[in-house]
């Protein structure tokens, strides 16, 4: 909770008000590795904070095949936002990847909040934005990096927990087969 | 203009001072068929809404090749986000794909009309989560979705346009090649 009161106030300061009736709302919860804190076909509408560790939001397919839609680390938020915000059937699922901490709210109290204080309104818009820059430059990298590029990117980006995710969904996040995240591997370590 | 103000007003009425105060800062433009409506490496900050017509968001890479990021239409808004939201170096260009009719706003303007009138701030908060479930759909479709799956889900998605749209932008959409596209369409005429 700390993490996210600090997150927050980083943008800018907020109000001992905002911060007790966070605390109100907001569920903070040490999950270990590969538990799964949202489970597809769920009703909640929820918003999950990182305040530490590495949470993967992932599509099972019905053929099996695992597909990755989002790593979140430190101060990043994970959901299924097509259920969040576009009242879908939700089909995500959100798992931990190792020991992490992490704070989970209610997207109808967090609205309240946002409507009851202005201030973290704009704070909230802010990270929306954040969001939508973030999206359309994953598509950007989806669309226009070849496989090395993107595993660089990745390795650029996850640094610390390159190590933690395994393999196929790494490969599955970068749109790639693992055949071809391990050659990949070993070019770069040869180079 | 009226676009605009009817969208908007869908979600919940406008008050008039909202609605002037709205005309006073929007550009509303006639566009031709293959204007460029915003350049790649432009410091300008600026949102476009799509009252009719079709627009196209791309990059094209330092070797040629053209990839379509976004397409819009009707009631769709269109930006380089990554430049808005994040103040990245700009890197896409916008540009119609048939005549249209669009509606300019900086982005600071906006800003400035969501603080003033909180209930103009509610209605971007959707928008924002719209546009966020919307890029999530498109993520989970590039990295679900078979190369025929995609394009059936443009052909329906885009309707009307799948005609006005040149081959070599909707296999750049769909992140697949112009081969891959003509061999899916041969085989759906087929079938």
């Amino acid at each position: 909770m700390k993490e996210l009161i600090e997150y927050i106030e980083k943008s800018t300061g907020l109000s001992n008000d905002i911060i007790n009736e966070l605390r109100a709302i907001a569920l903070e919860k040490n999950v270990k590795k590969r538990e799964l804190i949202l489970q597809e076909d769920t009703s909640k509408k929820l918003q999950i904070f990182v305040a530490s560790g590495c949470l993967r939001a992932f599509y099972k397919a019905e053929n099996g095949k695992d597909h990755t839609l989002q790593f979140a680390t430190k101060n990043w938020w994970i959901s299924d936002y097509m259920t969040l915000f576009n009242n879908e059937k939700s089909i995500l699922s959100i798992e931990s990847l190792s020991h992490s901490k992490i704070v989970i709210i209610e997207q109808s109290q967090l609205e309240a909040l946002y409507d009851k204080f202005p201030e973290f309104g704009l704070i909230n818009r802010m990270n929306l934005q954040n969001r939508i820059a973030a999206l359309q430059k994953r598509i950007f990298v989806l669309l226009t990096l070849n496989a090395k590029e993107k595993y660089e990117k990745f390795i650029r980006d996850y640094d610390v927990f390159e190590k933690v995710i395994p393999n196929y969904q790494i490969a599955s996040f970068l749109g790639i087969t693992p055949e071809s995240l391990s050659r990949i591997r070993k070019e770069i370590s040869n180079s």
